[in-house]
């Protein structure tokens, strides 16, 4: 926002007036919300130091002033009188002299005068510090009311209740925030005095109650404060004034700066401002409206109004609001004034704004503007409708789309018509926190190891509910499509293991009531036994009963398309993907991918006609069926690369050899001994010997297992017998897969296809490993295009995993065309943390207490990770100044990560392929960024 | 020995003839032994350039005659020479009649002459590079010899005998290493002949046999050369020196150079030396001896020689030798000359030598010295001594001992007596390659399983015993005292393990019979079985049969004192000590110990009366049982430190908080699951309710335990919840461990004891873990001294044993006062690569198949962990300057480390208090290699 307000225009404005309530002593501590120019000159034209001296909400308001706008009238006394104040525990010379002076020019624009009981000027005192900050003093409305006044404004507009009521908000108030009163005396005297008149809501009280409460709050003044309220107006305004500056140096405000890093010599400006009124009669109303949906984004006003009501009761929804259409036919002189302001600060502001405006007796005011709240989908086309209408630059607009927001497009939804369907059958049962987005359907779990049983075993669809969740919850809920929890916040266990690994969840639901002993939940009265299908919504937070219907939006939104578009242009990074299937690749290559930058072999492993071919091969003993096991494989892998290959025509494909230790591929120990165990308790049950046989071979059969198995245990598996140390003792494994890629891609090639392999040799940490595997496995790939008698272009590279290999790029490069950073193992072994175990464990509690600011799994650890990154990528290009450098690991689909790979210069980043638009995005961001320093 | 052959002399030297085989041509390509200074002349005074010029044995030989020792007149052909026969395939041009002048200077200096059968020169042939390369012609003895010869020669010494075996071997070496006959053909002669005339060696052969096989050994050559053996001698000699040029070139010398990176160009020069013999009659005799003892380094000469005899003779063992004292007594005269010759030497080499001589009819000539080999003990001793003699100088004595020599003097070796014993009882039974020092004495296991179930369950002595050793024992070698194995030689697997864990081994003992299915293995029919106990020698290669007795050299010897000495006065590093015991720190203040720079607490967990105290701690789930838990180990804690602060008294002393997952302190998964297994099994066979009852409850114990276990397990525990991470979950505990160090430290202080302590946090990756911690365990050490109403000195710091950590050092320095590198951790983490993993699989592959020239756990990687090293060094240093840097992991006693972490500016090493003297010499020898630099 503050960019819109440029110095120029501000300094060329010849209308601009001189500061008006300049004293003898030539300081200036007051400036009229109508002098915005005068302070913006005395700060040199900078905007910024503006809203340094006026405060955010006193700059804003003169700015709002200075376009003309209507606003109440006021005035803010600034920063500097504040600091002031600090040294000296007074007022500075001359402040309150300028106070006075600038009043009497608000009595003057307003026609009213402060204290007058004929037609009395009312005024709030709010604090406004440059940057928002609870703990400070806030506001005090209705200053300027005393009896006189309150009999004057009875006569005045007749409407006694309104009169009293604010009255007793005013000693309320003052009592409160400027005497320092705790708030139960007065709770108390307003519950005594409803039970007396027998009503709900204070709103109901009568004036007669009003009355006696106005009474009953001035003895409690006098009786905490030790002071007769103030009937002098000038005195309310000077101890209100007063207290604001006090309540900069109070405990809770400092406690607030030290927590946050705000400067204590910043200071709070006072605004004091005309009181409007919306609850005046039926040409009163008061509302708030966006300048265009905060839905979709289209370009309409939305919002909603009361005529002759207060801000407070739009709020609390006792009555019905109308729409901004009901008041174009309402009042369509204020609505047509209204949306001719909005245009204004929508032009002046450069973006969708979200206006508070009160209809005082037919005029209308505005009393608050800032920019407004979108959904994904409307922040996308707001930003390319507001490029088409020249309001903003395609970098700007960009620049304006948090990358992550292009989830929205990506993460499954219900589909509108079970929402619908839900609404009309009332299944929408609660609403809780939305703190991990998209839509998850499943069974309810009340426990982690049920949930991952039941997915496991199962295959079952699993919510995992809970009161909350602990880190010994973490298997379930990776098992689970949802999360759902009764407790807990924004930043409990549930909310940030949810968003790590991307388990839509709603945390918070108060109305759940989860009986854990029963194994059921109740919401009003509704009960929901554990096995019984619900559904969550991340995204809004809503809890549905029963199994709807999802989707997962795709990208052809056409605002989104020429965003994207855009963000191509300006990017320097090209985007890959990570992708191990060619359904994989194809979504890939459709959302925008220029390449594979992994693809991860051995997942084809697991599948089912193929495991025990694997397995085969890796307990055998004899070479011979070790070789038979690999001519078994060979076939797979070669149809799996063909399909990548045909996927990605004219795109180069990084195929990783085997990276995972060999135990993966084998029935985990405690499967086996457990099967052992009951082997031998079934075999004391046997009755027959045939019975005795069947159960004497499985043992045995399992047993060998069991030796195998044992043999390849590693203490530290993520640091043992695995990627190209697998290929250095098992040459022929990395063999038959380099012989699938080449026979592969002579077959496409044969086809039609334009195919650019890329051999990639996963966990090295020295040269010579490289060097040995890459002569074995290159020798491989010549004799297969000898036999095919064709050519193949291809390249052969490794990954960066390992702080070695980065420390020693220079020389690995000479022994490779490109580098990848495997990121996740390369965070792993640069922080010694063992993700597996810690995100599960301590380092929750490091997120929670602090110690780290991100987790170093989701953003790239700059100064560790970053720093070996930057090694690498130096030392590698000079020694082969073409060497192509890459990431492939989680942190390539992450923006702050990608902005980081941006500087240290990388050629691409590759991530899932449903981070590809965010990638996409978040490298124009890091290359528009580079080029506005 | 080459620094030895000082210029100056050389240049000075008046008698220096001018050579005197110049030719027409002035090219000099041949130089008499008496024209070394010459030839150095020649090569600008440049004593390697001489040996270029004229090889090694030439260069030698030349060396000897100029400083006036006798040897047997002759000459040498240039490197020169060979270089201009490879290019153009013959003798350059003026070298033949070189080579026939300089015969002719030998003639006059013998007064005998070449080819002459009344006084026959005979010489030798020999080739000569500058660096001795297998693969290339050697020698030809006895050139010269034709009939003629022979019969004047036998009229001359009346031995025909002689005369015929010199003249066979002439023909015999000529054909095979001159004309390239396979030696098959000669020995087949060779054996015919011994048959007939029922021999079994060739010295027992008649004159009459020899004649017979000069006459077939002619016809062989004939037959495969085609050509007749030439008589005539300058013939003999021009194809002699012909083929060592031409050996030069072959594919065998060729492969060597390849392998070996020696250059092509150097060439190979040809010596032609005057025969001489100590088996014509009892004034001749032959022999070879130290200057000093090899043994023990005692300053007399030692060897053995035989009268009447020829060097093969000594060698065979066929014949008593006799002991110098002996010539002393025998040939007075010979022994005065050789005993001024070794002095001479020995000022000359400025080392022990080793001589081979002959005494022919009463002459003595020197054939060859050399610098002796000498056991450890000896090398110190002679070093030193050699100082005091004014030989040497202190820093050169520092320089000639390899670090490692000084494990003799902390290794386990066998009592003088046992082995007394052991000659005498006849139980040496065999003898074997010794790969890896020490003595160890144990019962035979034959596998790997019951070595470890022996020596941990049944805490017994092993020795294992396998044919030979896989990856798969290396649990039974860890657990074993020795290793003996019956094959593979230096580099075999039971070698690199042996050697890596410090445990003795004899390996390739092919005398042992092992019959693996009989558990027994015979060496000469003596047969011992399965946990019979044998004894081996690790420094020696022994076996012996039963339990001999052992015992620790210690450091006492007071030539080794003399020498650590002046390394003290060289090195700059610190030599610290890791010890976790008072008496382990006494030990190490005793072999000079600076102070202790890893005491690890947790060690002190794993004792029998503390262990379930640990144990109650971690599976307490309420916080009062664990402070219970804690209170009760408090003052084992502060007795321990007490102790070790008194050993340490005026020294610093790092105690390292708690470092290792806390699960190492419970049973283990894989015991509690078969316990509850066999509980099962247990259960269905009990047969009384009591019986029953005491099984459930210990069933239900054990599943409490499991479930505790199962919480705590971690997919990589090298990486998890250990070190620092512990301290900010479960900062009860560090702080426990500080408040025992700080009371004991104020409890010593009293006593009067200077005490330092410094507390080490271990694995901290981000600054923030060190600067929570410090913040709560300094305030505890402080809350104790105030207790204590006293003040200790004190440091807190950090271990750097992640890359991040050393990577952000900087960061690091501002919340500690001192660093520490734990290079076990950091290699794993640098490398990726779990050490029990590994050390146990795939790196000893990556060892044997040369991809890792050094084991990284043994000697520091420079490029990748030294980096890191140097990073944190400079950066932190940056930050505090009084920064103090020490090591602690292994490599801390590691020669090559040393001289590491001496180039990065550490101020200390600390290694287990066994190599603290070796790590005292490796400083200083580092601390010197610098300065001569």
């Amino acid at each position: 926002m503050a960019a819109a307000n440029k110095t120029d225009g501000a300094k060329s404005n010849p209308e601009s007036a001189p500061p008006k309530s300049s004293s003898k002593h030539g300081k200036v501590w007051v400036y009229g919300f109508d002098q915005v120019d005068a302070a913006q000159e005395y700060c040199g034209g900078d905007w910024d130091k503006t809203r340094g001296l006026l405060g955010g909400k006193g700059a804003n308001l003169g700015d709002m002033t200075r376009i003309g706008v209507p606003v109440p009238p006021g005035f803010t006394a600034t920063t500097e009188a504040c600091n002031a104040y600090q040294a000296d525990g007074k007022f500075p010379d001359g402040m309150w002299d300028q106070v006075l002076a600038a009043l009497k020019e608000v009595e003057a624009k307003t026609g009213k005068r402060f204290g007058d009981p004929k037609n009395p000027l009312l005024v709030s005192v709010r604090s406004g510090a440059k940057f928002s900050m609870p703990g400070m003093m806030d506001t005090v409305l209705n200053v300027g009311l005393n009896p006189e006044v309150v009999e004057g404004m009875v006569k005045l507009i007749g409407d006694d209740k309104f009169v009293y009521d604010s009255y007793r908000r005013l000693v309320q108030m003052f009592g409160s925030v400027v005497l320092g009163i705790r708030d139960e005396p007065f709770e108390e005297v307003l519950e005594v005095q409803r039970a007396k008149a027998k009503v709900a809501i204070d709103a109901d009280l009568k004036t007669a109650d009003l009355k006696e409460i106005v009474t009953a709050f001035k003895a409690i003044v006098l009786r905490y404060a030790r002071i007769e309220f103030p009937t002098d107006p000038y005195e309310q305004l000077r101890l209100a004034a007063e207290a604001v500056f006090k309540s900069w140096g109070g405990k809770r405000a400092v406690d607030y700066r030290n927590a946050t890093g705000i400067a204590h010599d910043l200071g709070t400006a006072v605004n004091i401002q005309t009181m409007v009124f919306g609850n005046m009669g039926d040409t009163s109303a008061t509302g708030v409206a966006m300048t265009r949906s905060s839905t979709n984004g289209e370009p309409h006003l939305e919002g909603d109004y009361l005529p002759n009501a207060q801000g407070e009761d739009v709020v609390a929804g006792i009555r019905a609001t109308r729409t901004m259409d009901d008041l174009a036919k309402d009042m369509p002189e204020s609505y047509t004034e209204y949306a001719e302001i909005a245009r204004r600060l929508e032009k002046h502001y450069r973006n969708m704004q979200d206006m508070e405006f009160t209809i005082e007796r037919g005029k209308l005011w505005l009393l608050q503007t800032r920019d407004g709240k979108r959904t994904a989908q409307a922040a996308v086309r707001i930003a390319v409708d507001m490029v088409d209408e020249g309001l903003i630059t395609a970098q700007e607009a960009v620049m304006r789309i948090q990358p992550d927001q292009l989830d929205f497009f990506l993460h499954p939804q219900f589909t509108p018509k079970s929402k619908l369907d839900a609404a009309e059958n009332g299944t929408r049962i609660a609403t809780g926190l939305n703190v991990s987005p998209g839509a998850a359907v499943g069974v309810v779990a009340f426990d982690a190891d049920l949930a991952e049983r039941w997915a496991k075993e199962d295959k079952k669809q699993v919510i995992m509910v809970r009161p909350e969740t602990k880190p010994d919850d973490v298997h379930g809920m990776l098992a689970a499509q949802g999360i759902l929890t009764s407790r807990g916040g924004r930043t409990s266990h549930a909310a940030l293991v949810a968003r790590q690994f991307g388990r839509p969840a709603v945390v918070g639901v108060s109305e759940l009531d989860i009986d854990m002993n029963g194994r059921v939940m109740t919401v009003d009265e509704r009960e929901i036994k554990e096995g019984d299908w619900i559904s969550i919504d991340g995204t809004t937070g809503e809890v549905y009963l029963g199994q709807m219907e999802t989707m997962i939006p795709d990208l052809d939104d056409p605002w989104l398309s020429k965003l994207l578009g855009w963000a191509d242009d300006f990017r320097r990074l090209q985007v890959w993907a990570n992708s191990d299937y060619p359904a994989d690749a194809e979504r890939a290559r459709k959302y925008g991918a220029q390449g594979i930058g992994l693809c991860r072999t051995e997942h084809m492993f697991f599948e089912p006609e193929r495991l025990p071919i694997v397995q085969k091969m890796i307990t055998s003993t004899s070479p011979t069926e070790r070789r038979e096991a690999l001519d078994a494989l060979l076939p797979f892998q070669r149809n799996d690369f063909a399909g990548l290959f045909r996927v990605m025509d004219g795109l180069p494909v990084i195929i990783r050899l085997i990276d995972p230790p060999l135990h993966e591929f084998l029935p985990s120990f405690e499967e086996l001994t457990n099967k052992l165990a009951d082997g031998k308790i079934r075999l004391m049950k046997a009755g027959t010997l045939a019975e005795i046989d069947g159960i004497l071979e499985q043992v045995e059969a399992e047993t060998q297992m069991l030796h195998r198995v044992e043999a390849l245990r590693e203490s530290n598996p993520m640091l043992g017998l695995r990627g190209v140390r697998l290929g250095i003792m098992i040459p022929e494994l990395t063999k038959m897969q380099v012989r699938a890629i080449f026979e592969a891609a002579c077959m496409v090639q044969e086809e039609g296809i334009d195919v650019h392999p890329e051999v990639m040799i996963p966990l090295t940490s020295h040269v010579n490993e490289l060097k040995r595997q890459r002569e074995v496995l290159e020798a491989e790939a010549k004799t297969v295009m000898e036999e095919q008698r064709t050519e193949v272009a291809y390249k052969f590279g490794t990954m960066i995993e390992i702080p070695r290999a980065a420390l020693t790029a220079g020389e690995m490069a000479e022994f490779a065309e490109f580098l990848s950073f495997g990121t996740n193992d390369l965070t792993q072994t640069t922080f010694g943390i063992s993700r597996d175990d810690a995100e599960a464990g301590f380092l929750i509690d490091y997120l929670q207490q602090g110690i780290l600011d991100d987790n170093p799994f989701a953003t790239i650890d700059p100064k560790g990770v970053g720093r070996l990154m930057g090694i690498a990528v130096t030392e590698g290009r000079a020694v082969r100044p073409a060497l192509e450098v890459g990431i492939c690991g989680e942190h390539g689909g992450e923006p702050k990560s990608i902005a980081l790979c941006h500087k240290l210069g990388l050629n691409y980043v590759s991530c899932s392929p449903f981070r590809v638009p965010i990638a996409r995005l978040a490298a124009a961001q890091a290359a528009l960024s580079d080029i506005k320093k």
